[in-house]
C-alpha cells in the first residue's frame, strides 16, 4: 500500500478525535491525471466500486440485448442494494424471467438486508433473510444472464468460468494494467485488483462515452446512464450513493466499495474519480468523493447533501451537535 | 494528534487491502512507560473507555455503600452495554429503588439496543427504543445515584453540576493531567480529555490498587474487581470486552470506547494499558489491545478469544475465509 495522505478529520468539541488518511485520483479524458492525493499507483481492492466494469460484458456480449433487459434492470446489476422490497422483487422477476430459481442459482449468500422496512419485514415474520437480500444479488442476476446467454454451467463465480474470464477481461482493458492478483468478495465473486490510478482512468472511459460508437462505447454509456437514473436501485434510501446521484439529478454516477473505496462517473467533464481511504472507513470515502465532485463544480457545495457527507454534522442520541467532519486542505480548497 | 504508527493490517487474498495506525501504551506501576506505539502524549477523548474513572466519586462519595450498590450493579456503572434485557431490568430496578422514573430522570437519550433479542422484541411489538436501552445508562444511572446522595439537582449532565465537577476532579488525580478540554459524548455527559498515557496511568493506578488502603484505593479496587466478575454486564454477549474478560477468567479488567479506544487494567502485572485507532476503526483498538494482553502474558495466544481479535479470519456471507488481521511486526512480537 503506498504512502497515503490525511484527507478528513472528525472533530469533537475542540479536538481532533479521529483522523482518516487515504487515496483519491481524478483522471481526464487525455489520459491524465488532474489532480491526486496520496499514491496514485497504490493497489486496491475496488470491491463493489467496480460493478459497472464487471457488467460490460453482459452488455457487450448481446446477453442484455437477447434478453430484453431494462435499463432498471441494467442500473440494479451495478448496485449495492440494501434489500429493500423493490430490489427484491426485481431480482425474484428477473431470476424467474430466466427461468431459474433464485435461492438454487444465486452463489452470494444471504445477508441481512439493511432496508429497516425489509429487515423488520422479516423479524417480524420470523424469517430469516436469503440471498436476494443479498446487496450484490444484482450483479448476480447479470452474471446468471450472460451465463446464460454464453451457454455456460452454474458456478458462475469460478475464477475460470467464461463469465469471469469475461469480468478480468474488460476490467484490465478499462484499467489498462495486467491485474496483479485478485481478492474474493464478500459475495463470493473474484474482486480483481489495480492502482487506483488505472480505476479511476475505467471512470474516465464510462465518462467519455457517447454511446453512439462501438459494442463497449454503447455498453458504458447505457450504464452510466442507467446507474444516474435509477439512484434508488444502486443502493436505496438513506444511501451516499442515492443521496449523491439525486442531488446531482441524473448527471453524474457514483458508486461505493465495502473497505472505503468511491468511484464517480461525470460525463460533463470527461472525468473518473475514484477514492480508498486506507483505514477502510467509509465516512471518510463519502466525504472525499463528495467534497471532489464540490471542487469539480458538479455538486453545489452548499447542496444539503454535500454539506452532509462532507462535514456532518455529527449529532448523539439526545440530537445534541457534538462534532463534525472536515475535509483537509488542500482537498476542501481544491477546485478544477 | 500525534504521530501514529501502522498497528493492523487487513488482508484480503493476496493484498493487503485495509491499514490501521494508531498510538498505544503499557504503563507500570513504577509510573513508567514499559512499552509505546505511536505518540505517547497524543491527545485523545476516552470516550466510554474511562467509565470506571467516572465511577470514581460514586464509590468514594459512599453514595455506593448508602444505597447498598451491588457489585453487579458497580460493574453496570462501567458498562457500554449492548441493552439487553439483563441491562435495561437492572437499570429499571436501579432507578426505581431511587423513587426515579427512569424515562424522565435519565439524560443519556434512546438508542436501538446492539442485543439482537432486544431490538428484535421492540420490532415484534412495534415499540421505540429508550433511554434504559442507551449503551451508557447504567453510567447514567451511577450519575444519578451519587446526585441524589450530594443532594444535587436533575441536570446531572451539565459540567458545572456537582455529579460532573468531581468526575472531573478523580480524572484529573488520575491521570495527573490538567484536562485540555472535553467534548460532549453520545450520551451527553462530558468526555475530557487526556493524553494516551495519562489514561495508561491512571488504568496502572487500578491495577496496583490492593483494597486495603484509603478510599480511592477501595473504590479502584472494587470497580476493577466488578468489571471483571461480571463481564457480560460491562457488554454483552459478542462483544469484545465480555469475551476477552471471560477469557481472562476475572483475572483482567478491559473496556472499549466509541472511535476505537481501548483500555486494560492488568493486576497482575500492575500495569495499565492504553489504545486509540487513530481512524476510529474498533476492530482494529479490539486486534491492539488483545495483541498486548498476549505480549504481556496474560492471555493464551492460542485462545480463540484471543486468535479471533488479532487475527480473524473474516469469512463472506457464504463462510468462505476471505481475509485475516494481522498485528504488525513489532506489536505482534512484543512481549513483557
Amino acid at each position: 500500500m503506498g504512502q497515503s495522505q490525511s484527507l478528513v478529520e472528525v472533530w469533537r468539541g475542540p479536538f481532533c478525535e479521529s483522523l482518516h488518511r487515504g487515496h483519491a485520483v481524478v483522471w481526464d479524458s487525455g489520459g491524465d491525471i488532474v489532480a491526486s492525493w496520496g499514491d496514485p499507483d497504490t493497489i486496491i481492492l475496488p470491491r463493489s466500486s467496480c460493478k459497472m466494469l464487471q457488467a460490460l460484458p453482459l452488455l457487450e456480449s448481446g446477453a442484455a440485448e437477447a434478453f430484453c433487459l431494462t435499463d432498471a434492470q441494467v442500473a440494479l446489476s451495478c448496485a449495492s442494494h440494501q434489500g429493500a422490497a423493490v430490489h427484491t422483487d426485481m431480482v425474484t422477476d428477473w431470476l424467474k424471467g430466466l427461468g431459474l430459481e433464485p435461492e438454487t442459482a444465486l452463489r452470494c449468500g444471504p445477508q441481512v438486508p439493511d432496508d429497516i422496512d425489509a429487515r423488520d419485514g422479516l423479524i417480524r415474520a420470523y424469517e430469516t433473510p436469503c440471498q436476494m437480500h443479498n446487496n450484490c444479488s444484482g450483479k448476480h442476476s447479470g452474471f446468471l444472464t450472460l451465463s446464460k446467454h454464453l451457454g455456460a454451467g452454474p458456478e458462475y463465480i469460478d475464477l475460470d468460468h467464461p463469465v469471469q474470464r469475461a469480468v478480468l477481461q474488460a476490467f484490465e482493458e478499462m484499467t489498462e494494467e495486467t491485474s496483479p492478483g485478485y481478492g474474493i468478495d464478500g459475495c463470493s465473486a473474484p474482486n480483481h485488483a489495480s492502482s487506483i490510478s488505472g480505476l479511476a482512468r475505467a471512470m474516465a472511459k464510462f465518462a467519455n462515452a457517447k454511446g453512439d460508437g462501438d459494442g463497449r462505447d454503447r455498453a458504458m454509456h447505457r450504464l452510466t446512464h442507467a446507474m444516474a437514473t435509477y439512484p434508488h436501485l444502486v443502493a436505496g434510501e438513506t444511501r451516499a450513493c442515492t443521496n449523491l446521484m439525486r442531488a446531482m439529478e441524473g448527471r453524474v454516477a457514483v458508486k461505493t466499495g465495502a473497505e472505503a473505496v468511491f468511484v464517480a462517473i461525470v460525463p460533463e467533464t470527461g472525468m473518473g474519480v475514484a477514492v480508498k481511504i486506507e483505514d477502510g472507513g467509509t465516512r471518510a470515502a463519502e466525504a472525499v468523493v463528495t467534497q471532489i465532485l464540490v471542487g469539480m463544480g458538479v455538486l453545489n457545495a452548499d447542496h444539503p447533501v454535500a454539506k452532509q457527507y462532507t462535514h456532518g454534522p455529527i449529532r448523539n442520541r439526545r440530537d445534541v451537535e457534538t462534532g463534525f467532519l472536515r475535509p483537509v486542505d488542500g482537498l476542501a480548497d481544491w477546485r478544477l
